[in-house]
């Protein structure tokens, strides 16, 4: 090919290269997840955040055909304006490159991408997991499977629960893909500090997250490490008014006969106009949180792999 | 050992060394999917096709403990006429190689050797999947897991609706294995053009699906791309006639209390019966038209890597 | 780091390199299957038994902080005497390792690190598998992955009936990891010889083991050999006792509402009591069993591999 299939911001690969702290950012957020012109304003601020704590942000997604690690903010504009951007899944890159069009990238691929380009950690919302009614419809997230293959360590603020948490943690320990809580032994979930689930293992400091990265990676592991930092309790979405948005969210879902992968836009939608756009609040703390988080732990990751090499 | 794991005959070897088009021919359709001598016949017919439209078979398949990618017309006889040869999936292989005994290999086994062979698009009839019942059963093709390892590139007319279509695509979905319609966004079944399953993405010629399939490669992701070649409406099973003759078959089945392994070879046999052997007729116009796609896929991936190499 | 991620002993380093045989054990059936004192008798009785057959035993778990493969008796000892310790899977690895503690390796990180460290053969009591009730709850073993992506060969004794064997046995099939009885073709079920499955291949010798694993190393599989070593007819707990004792386990945990990861043990202690301590005799015997068969698959893998080199 007369271009490289991945193209990586100067940026992005002096920092790589020179072992300084670099985060990745997934563009589905502002594609797909958050509406306009918020998307825009919460991709720039968590680059923001980002660069303040003295890392190097690398927001990913496919411009024009190209799967880019660090979009300029132009680019991210373009990303954020477009209408029926695609959604790219780590399966879709290639078509969506081949067709030369422009694509938000899914935590999967987004994953993939950082993890070719050298990038070692990576801050989203909350992940893909094991659909509601799987047992039947085999609906999971390829982004378990991708990440059982991709040793890049990932924050989020866990799974929300309009999946299916339970199977989606069985998942997690059938794939090899450990699940940390960061401050915490309880599973987040995504809206909520507590997703009712029990974790083994919690670290208290980004230097605690560190050197299980690195031993990962001493140890020739390629699973993700999945590191689960909960939305303050303070600021969560409170716990019965979820449950009860969820029920009715269901029922409605039910009701108009949607389901497979419309189920998921629809659900999320009638959460955000339920609660007047209190999800939608929670939805940008808890980014705002994990780019926070993940900026300590690349710093950290950063300073354990000068001490090794010294 | 002594000799080589894989042989892979001179015809093969001269063609993907010189980068012209090869394209991967499977053997359980002669050992164990057609009745004899039927069987010879469409296998040496669509070696035909394919040498016709410029490229070099290879039929692959396990020859006296060797598994062979490039049979010779002669061993290709030999298998066709074998009582009770092995049925090889991937798994089978070393087995069936130790044991040196004769085996048909299926979708997984050949495109398993396919890609140690350098071949890069593989023609056959239908995939593997999950079956009906998998909830309970856990019964799902080895092909799934092999293609989502195995960067090569299949023409199939989709899954045979004794499987649990949807269920299979969401497999294909969560192991990251992009289906692509050849001139349709409709799922193909195998018997019928249109499944009643939607693709997201479609090409229209063998240059489209080419593109996609280096930006694959460039991207080192490692899954099988799928393409998925309908039988031409004119020459499907008509879908009322599958239907009545699927749901008598599975009550029949059920009757004589027939389940896992049996079911599948029980309700081919019974639909190939119970139509007249039109079932057949379709089964070897879609294995036809696959080849003749195959063939043409195969020279336009060829010319693109001499262009990415000028 | 200042220090290897793996320890492998001088003893099994040296085994390795010369290509002599060698036989992984797992530490959990010590640290967490058998009751004190009896768990270090097994242990140390196990090495006895494959160093009387003439090989080198590698006895692995993570000695503080440190995965070892080839842990010294003193070590062992202490390991067996430590409360509480953590049992490891594969992605306890890590954490175990950065907190520098002691763990028991369960089936899957023990055949890894074996694995990584050159050993080819490894003897177990019984696999990982589907739990019963996984359609729901989606518990499955990190077992069965960890195989589909490990070259070793396995010396079990079946699955235990606690779990689903017959989706143990489809999963083994989509994972492409070949389950081979040793002297039966009646797949084993740990307590008794027969589980009631059928398996498709059987071998009779540990010569003719060695060929099929030699075969699929030449082929280039990743998947682990799965040997199933049945326990003798007249040593096995007679299958209506067994049948019994399920029945009223099962009964009993849901009474108690005991569910999830606390059953296995539940049901393992309720067997053991109820049996009078019985189920524990078989254990030990099919770890006897299979020690000794893996002792003498390790001597004919090594001399199949001198004569491949010669
Ligand atoms: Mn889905
Ligand atoms: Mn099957
Ligand atoms: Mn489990």
């Amino acid at each position: 090919m007369s271009r490289p299939a991945i193209h990586v911001s100067g940026d992005v690969a002096r920092a790589v290269e020179t072992g300084a702290p670099v985060v990745a950012l997934e563009s589905t957020i502002f594609t797909h997840g958050l509406p306009r012109p918020r998307n825009l304003a919460v991709a720039l601020e968590a680059e923001e955040l980002i660069r303040a704590a003295g890392a190097v942000p690398a927001t990913i997604g496919v411009y024009d055909g190209v799967p880019t690690v660090g979009l300029t903010a132009e680019q991210i504009a373009v990303l954020s304006d477009t209408d029926d951007i695609d959604k790219a899944s780590l399966r879709d890159l290639p078509v969506v490159a081949a067709l030369g069009r422009h694509g938000g990238t899914t935590v999967a691929a987004t994953a993939y991408l950082a993890n070719r380009a050298g990038v070692r950690v990576f801050a989203t919302g909350g992940l893909g997991g094991v659909h509601r009614g799987a047992s039947e419809t085999f609906d999971e997230s390829a982004d378990l499977t991708t990440l059982a293959g991709t040793p890049i360590t990932i924050i989020s603020a866990g799974v929300k629960s309009i999946l299916d948490i339970g199977a989606t943690l069985e998942r997690f320990e059938t794939l090899n893909i450990p699940v940390i809580g960061y401050g915490t032994r309880r599973y987040p979930g995504f809206y909520v500090s507590d997703s009712g689930y029990e974790l083994h293992y919690s670290v208290n400091s980004p230097e605690e997250a560190a050197k299980i990265i690195s031993s990962r990676d001493a140890l020739g592991l390629r699973q993700a490490v999945l590191l689960a930092n909960p939305v303050e309790e303070s600021r969560q979405l409170p716990p019965d008014v979820l449950d009860d948005v969820l029920r009715r969210a269901w029922a409605e879902a039910d009701r108009q006969g949607i389901g497979g992968n419309a189920a998921t836009p629809f659900l999320l939608d009638f959460i955000q106009r339920d609660t007047g756009g209190r999800s939608l609040e929670v939805n940008v703390d808890v980014y705002r949180g994990n780019a926070a988080l993940a900026a300590k732990v690349a710093t950290a990751l950063s300073a354990e792999s000068d001490r090794d090499q010294a």
